[in-house]
């Protein structure tokens, strides 16, 4: 939060990021572009500080822009669950009750039934659900939170990526049938794509194995981006319950002729590791580059002083942002008393995809100088044209970062046949798999790779494949996929 | 949440509103209304519904664009804090421990320490604040954030009123000294009076008494507004805090000759008690009425339908929301296959500020038909001039929500100067009073109300009085103000 001076600034200079020591440039880069703060004294929970949470809010509006194309309504339940509430549905227990945090006193004195902090919403909202929902005319029921959950996760914390506190968006429907949650789950993942192509994510949609599908759930499907360190990041997860909660929770309608059914259930969840992929997938040795549809600011501009021309340059560059800030461009003027170069480095930092120069030369060429974040290509450009130039420039650096990462994700899928080719290869190994659990969990630690499960519609020829499975040998046309994971 | 039918609406029909019966119809219209469903297990907590929390958002929506017109920056901190650090400022503490929700354990385990749920956010803030803040260059440091607070409050629940789980609003500043945060306080009330007058919500502004005043804090503004029930509702506060909290969590700054002092500081806060002022101050016996800059549906079409003109009418319809979506206009176009007339009904329940009609005849006249909620007045306005005339009805509408509002304020304000009259009065009393604790607590005893303060400065004659205190005869300028207070 502090303001910087030339002398932070040098200091924050000295540290050198080099992205191949990944868990160190991790660690540095969110520092460094003070996009949160660890030192709060709670393991697991970070203080949102206001450039971090704005690049959250940008992320969170994209989404709630989609939520409202899709006819999703946005509710907002609270935070504690009645502990006899969250124990109907013996499967979700097992799965949350090891994370789960616990309120049992207030005041000084002991609550009449003790509290839980969410894990998540499905305990919170099915019994309300149960009554909002009487006729199949209640249905599809669409609705999403965007709030916090807690999970007290014994595993090494990270900011963005494994938190105790997650930022959290949580979309629950009920639907008629099974057909017509599966439909839904079609267009959460329409909701995916589009919402990651903005982000320059790419990743792969795979339905996890049962023995790894949300706690409750009938299948899960998780949508894993690939990232430095080799490993994957489980960036989203879309749940076909089937009636599953409904019965736990008694969500039933009466259908067209009269007669009482239970509701088929989905959720579709997503959390602030979507700035983790972000932050891991497009940043470099220089810092965070952050997509232009969901940057804080857009562009920076920077002038360059010249002796008896500051007061012009000011002028001119406060023009240049309301001009841009007019046609709706998020950008930002620096005028801090620091020098042109500090200012350079700060902007890099914090990933600012477009820097926007206009020193003495461009004033009497009547033009401006822009430097994009991702490939540091300077280009000089009229000044008269400057919005449709930078906007030009917002495509292409978005275009760059996606075919980049596209790339890179393509490139770490490596198909194998053997065994010792599975174990050797890094990123994400596509094996022959039978089917059969056993197998799996053997292949699983035999590659010391998690499964990440199999295309949706293996049947469908998504993804042909043959071969023989990896432990068993049965010829197969099912192919899964194994990464080590974050 | 249920898409309501005709007989779903009829059966609500038969609730008569009463707002004579203020208890009754509040917790009615609260219902009927959609406004939140008060029927999750968890006394205190409900459950956001889509309407209610729209109307949420749009005046966070005002309160955001406050912010970030006066260089406020949103941050968003842990929920949890830890025993040691909430325990810092010992008034705050002994303010506070009779509420806290406490996290002991988690996953089957003690925590290694106790963590309470904020139930207001300086303990989690200001050891940060402290690292934050080094030198007068990083000040004022102004910072908000806009999230639930908890407090097992054992007065009895109302929504939007007395929660357990409250909806907040807190903005925290740090100055360079007491002056600068008076400054600030200065801003918070202009901030409050443009608020407010979006909301139509006429309040005073008033110094708590020492023994009223927030735990912690130098001084205490409230806002208090008067509503039905015969009791005023404290709907914003503005602490200064001088240098107290500051010196309990170290927030020291070098200033410009190098020397260490410790920032002053302020608060601001906010919370769904504005949706519950404005339900009490503007609703009538047919349910809500909201005014045009916060409400989710600023208009609702209701086609009137003419046999053989059916398709006609709806296309018009059709084309009369596409007008005024474009114009910015948050228009609803009710589709249902349900009477007008429960339409009708449906509507001014909700406080829709304008219902446009449009039917054969409207057609015929190429006209449309405008109804306030406030007035229940009707005008047939020409269809081409139709954004215009429905801004001014909203203009119209807000102007008459707030007149009204301060009409009943003003005649709710009794200055007497004898024990009887100011046991008799209803509404505010305005009595004189030495300035002693002694006298001004006997007063409320007697008269069986709660002093609600002073004004700011009574020395800058803002409150031109003169009399003799109402326990111990003493002359006075001083005049304070009593009432009971939800």
């Amino acid at each position: 939060m502090s303001k910087s001076t030339d002398t932070e600034l040098a200091e924050k200079m000295k540290i050198q990021l080099d992205k191949s020591k990944f868990n160190e440039w991790y660690n540095a880069v969110t520092d460094l572009a003070d996009l949160t703060d660890k030192r709060y004294p709670v393991k697991g929970m970070n203080v949102w500080t206001p450039y971090g949470w704005r690049l959250m809010q940008n992320i969170d509006m994209l989404i709630h822009h989609e939520m409202v194309d899709t006819a999703h309504q946005e509710v907002c339940f609270p935070l504690l669950v009645p502990e006899e509430q969250f124990q109907r549905e013996a499967d979700h227990i097992k799965g949350f009750s090891d994370e789960v945090y616990w309120v049992s006193h207030a005041g000084g004195k002991d609550l009449d039934i003790p509290l839980l902090l969410r894990p998540t919403s499905e305990t919170a909202m099915y019994p309300m659900f149960a009554l909002w929902i009487r006729s199949h005319a209640d249905l599809p029921l669409k609705s999403y939170q965007v709030i916090n959950v807690y999970r007290h996760d014994t595993k090494q914390t990270r900011p963005f990526i494994r938190m105790r506190e997650i930022h959290f968006f949580e979309a629950h429907t009920c639907h008629i049938d099974f057909e017509d949650a599966e439909r839904q789950i079609d267009e959460d993942l329409a909701i995916m794509r589009r919402l990651c192509h903005a982000l320059c994510i790419p990743y792969l949609v795979l339905k996890r194995p049962d023995w790894d599908k949300f706690p409750g759930a009938y299948y899960s499907l998780a949508c894993d981006a690939m990232m430095p360190g080799d490993r994957t990041l489980q960036i989203g997860t879309i749940h076909q319950y089937r009636d599953n909660f409904a019965k736990a929770y008694e969500i039933e309608y009466e259908d067209a002729e009269g007669e009482h059914q239970f509701a088929h259930q989905t959720t579709y969840g997503m959390s602030e590791r979507l700035i983790g992929a972000i932050i891991g997938i497009h940043g470099d040795d220089r810092g965070l580059i952050l997509p232009p549809d969901i940057a804080p600011y857009q562009a920076a501009i920077v002038p360059i002083p010249k002796k008896g021309k500051q007061a012009l340059i000011a002028s001119e560059c406060e023009k240049l942002q309301t001009t841009l800030e007019e046609a709706g461009v998020r950008v930002h003027l620096d005028e801090r008393d620091i020098r042109p170069g500090s200012k350079f480095y700060d902007w890099e930092l914090k990933g600012v995809p477009l820097r926007i120069e206009l020193g003495p030369r461009d004033l009497a060429n009547d033009a401006v100088m822009l430097v994009r974040r991702d490939t540091g290509k300077k280009e000089v450009v009229d000044r008269n044209a400057v919005v449709a130039e930078v906007r030009e420039r917002f495509d292409q650096i978005a275009d760059n970062l996606r075919s980049q990462a596209e790339t890179r994700l393509e490139e770490s899928i490596h198909t194998v046949h053997h065994f010792e080719d599975a174990m050797e290869a890094d990123g994400i190994v596509r094996v022959a798999w039978c089917g059969n659990e056993e197998c799996g969990l053997l292949i699983q630690d035999d590659i010391d790779k998690s499964m990440l499960g199999t295309k949706r519609d293996v049947d469908a020829s998504e993804d042909p494949f043959e071969g023989n499975c990896l432990n068993c040998g049965k010829p197969t046309t099912t192919a899964a996929y194994f990464a080590r994971t974050y």
